[in-house]
């Protein structure tokens, strides 16, 4: 209020960033990199990462074992991550009990993408990373996509450019930083930090990373298999550019109703999930080249062998988890009153920290489904096949490269006219400054939903 | 915005809990029972609800025992609670690795006041409660204090009472709800759903219950060893209903930054703790009486025999925590431009489920580091103990008596007159507004920090 004061006012500064957010979400094409070079880059580095990936028998794998008397797969240093096994125990569901394997990899790393003005107008420094479950190579990552032992160097290594940016960020200049979870089914526990922090003009692209506008970054998010996974929810945590006059305040139920709803089916309901030798799984089997469901469902633990054609970057090898069959990902919305609303369910996955977390409409396998009667399909399941046909989005998007091999889902968001009746209490419409709201905070949207979250604001 | 509008309006709907909530913080004396008879109905209950407790060897302990393995005590039934032992590393405190009991309870229950219209001012629903725990019987209690084994009555056992007020409350009727941690150095992540909810004139207040303002409740927080812990963190996360004109918005960081410290204080430091035998914990000793730390400090585990004076409550015996020494929980607070803050610590405690959460300033049994050099005492401890005699509040209060035998603290608010410089990023200045919203949102603010939350308030 006075000239002198030591006081920062969050809403003001909040609303100077959306604006900044929208002038480059409206920027279609690019003043750093046109649209024309970007794609010219991306072949680039494509061939100039380009890996060979080969599926080999566990035998194979340098430095990696089988525990002898748990059967838990890990490195022989103790880095990187484990794969152990869960019996996880759930009033959640419909299935009460099962075993599964997972991945056990407790460190919190950084996700981080770089903000820096050109022309007044954001830009985001975008990377070209090759992972090798990745289908295609390269997709576009964050700035920086580290795990702790990854920026910590306790294992020595080479330096992660851009760290600095993340973990010395100026005073003033973080946008958004929030612990996020990732995918309870695959993963135990497993969160990353979300980070946007805005840069001067001292930060210059390398090789492989180029300035984009928000604008062309959401042309991509409507491209197959083109932003990553990690990309994608560092980009839900961003303010949501596209505000609303009025509206903001009025939503199907209140914040407080909201919250109360996530509370009560966390509060409602158990998932005790105890660790367990990958041994002794139930239902799971070992043979040379993959740890497998007796029903060939689910998902399998392979390993593989990569070469790089990059002369500094040795060959490695190591094991991936990969699913069966593409996955589902579709959420409802609907206009009530002019304000956008989306049908999320809350989730019970095994690796969650907090029991549930807000997940799409539907997520799901299909296939895992298909031969099943309808009352034991996912509710929605059958909407969502039959209405995807008028999605407004529908794009297949991969899963983590670095920890799965191939995993891709359809991301479709599907416009809904009417009001659906709501099959149980573990869904509810919640308005989009609701949503956003709930990214502000940690583990309220898993990350299949954070990845509509981003597709949705590609929308107009 | 049209008279058919579906939407609700939260800001408006709360700001109306706020001013009704702000009647009730002004009448100082009660409506429906006035402080006269308050303090008569509390001796009346004390006298009604007399329990004698007994330290008794862990042999006379019925239904409990040792695991002949583990060493772990527990429940023959497998209910209530385990007492097993943590190992603990961290690298955010000065001590690298250590041992510890902890009480394993990992059942979300609720926590839960009810609030009722007497002529126009909401009224809370508060108990009279009695716990083996507690120095001085009965307590004051939620109107709801359960664990879920006690509300879905597997194990049987009468009903709770008013627990369906919680359990199925009516459309619009919850004022909070969210889960939040307690004592994370005596539980292993426990939580509990605190809810506070309005009911309607058809519920009406036991023999053990009393319908008070909150101003009543108030002025009972000035009173050692009178609220309970479950009533205290329960209040705090009521609305705030001492609105500043202006100042909401203004912060000596925005809300950005807060969250964002938070992130980095949970992201760059690890807690790993891994379940241990209580046989097997290294510098603790177990004889007939009592578990305990080699040097006499922390805390022990004990067993009392309890005999109930009302004959309908046959007599039991339970294992308890006890602590060593008084603490101290002191909060600094201070205004900027007219503006409250009030100094919290991210502390790490080995029970935490999120890393770290935000407690007071200072929070420590002091009695433990009298002997030690000044670099090893927690920071501020010097200035806390000097600066107590000007404190704003300093009341001692219980915690759990349910669970914890006897454990009592000092909790003293303290006005600091100018910038105090910050030791470390581990502390920082937070706003009225901010600490607000940190409370929607679950895991935030410690147990501690969260009474002298309610403690603030109790302050003009």
């Amino acid at each position: 209020m006075t000239a002198t004061t030591l006081l920062r006012p969050s809403r003001s500064e909040e609303l100077r960033i959306r604006s900044r957010l929208a002038a480059s979400a409206a920027a279609r094409d690019g003043g750093v990199l046109s649209n024309a070079r970007l794609a010219e880059w991306l072949e680039d580095r494509r061939r100039a990462q380009a890996q060979r990936v080969e599926r080999v028998p566990f035998a194979e794998l340098a430095g990696w074992g089988f525990d002898e008397e748990t059967g838990d797969l890990r490195h022989r240093s103790g880095r990187f991550f484990t794969v152990h096994g869960l019996r996880v125990r759930s009033d959640f569901g419909p299935v009460a009990e099962w075993d599964q394997p997972i991945i056990d990899q407790p460190e919190i790393g950084i996700l981080g993408i770089a903000l820096r003005d050109f022309d007044g107008v954001p830009h985001l420094l975008m990377q070209a990373k090759s992972e090798p479950g990745n289908v295609n190579g390269v997709q576009l990552s964050p700035t920086v996509q580290a795990t702790r032992s990854n920026y910590t160097r306790v294992h020595g290594g080479s330096a992660v450019p851009y760290l600095d940016c993340f973990r010395r960020p100026r005073p003033g200049s973080v946008v958004a930083d929030v612990l996020q979870s990732e995918q309870g089914s695959w993963f135990l526990r497993k969160r990353n930090r979300n980070m946007i922090v805005e840069v001067g003009p001292e930060v210059e692209a390398g090789e492989d990373f180029a300035w984009l506008t928000l604008g062309q970054v959401n042309a991509l998010l409507g491209a197959d298999d083109t932003v990553n996974m990690d990309a994608r929810t560092v980009l839900s945590c961003l303010p949501d550019w596209r505000q609303d006059a009025g509206g903001a305040d009025r939503a199907l139920h209140t914040d407080t109703e909201v919250r109360s709803w996530i509370t009560r089916r966390r509060a409602e309901h158990e998932v005790v999930a105890a660790p367990v030798g990958l041994a002794r799984l139930r239902g799971w089997h070992r043979d040379e080249r993959a740890v497998s469901h007796e029903r060939g469902q689910h998902f399998s633990v392979v390993a593989v062998d990569v070469a790089s054609g990059r002369r500094e970057v040795p060959a490695w090898s190591q094991p991936l988890l990969q699913p069966h069959g593409v996955g589902l990902a579709a959420l409802f919305v609907r206009r009530v009153d002019g304000v956008p609303h989306a049908l999320l369910r809350a989730r019970a996955e095994a690796g969650f920290a907090t029991v549930a977390e807000l997940g799409p409409t539907v997520q799901c396998t299909p296939e895992n489904y298909a031969h099943l009667p309808e009352e034991v399909r996912p509710p929605y399941l059958a909407e969502a096949l039959a209405w995807r046909e008028k999605a407004v989005y529908d794009v297949v998007q991969s899963e983590e490269g670095g920890r799965f091999l191939h995993a891709r889902s359809h991301y479709a968001v599907i416009e809904v006219e009417d009001a659906l009746p709501l099959v149980s209490d573990e869904f509810q419409w919640v308005s989009r400054p609701q949503i956003e709201d709930l990214l502000r905070y940690s583990h309220h949207l898993n990350v299949q939903a954070r990845t509509l979250v981003a597709a949705l604001r590609t929308l107009s």
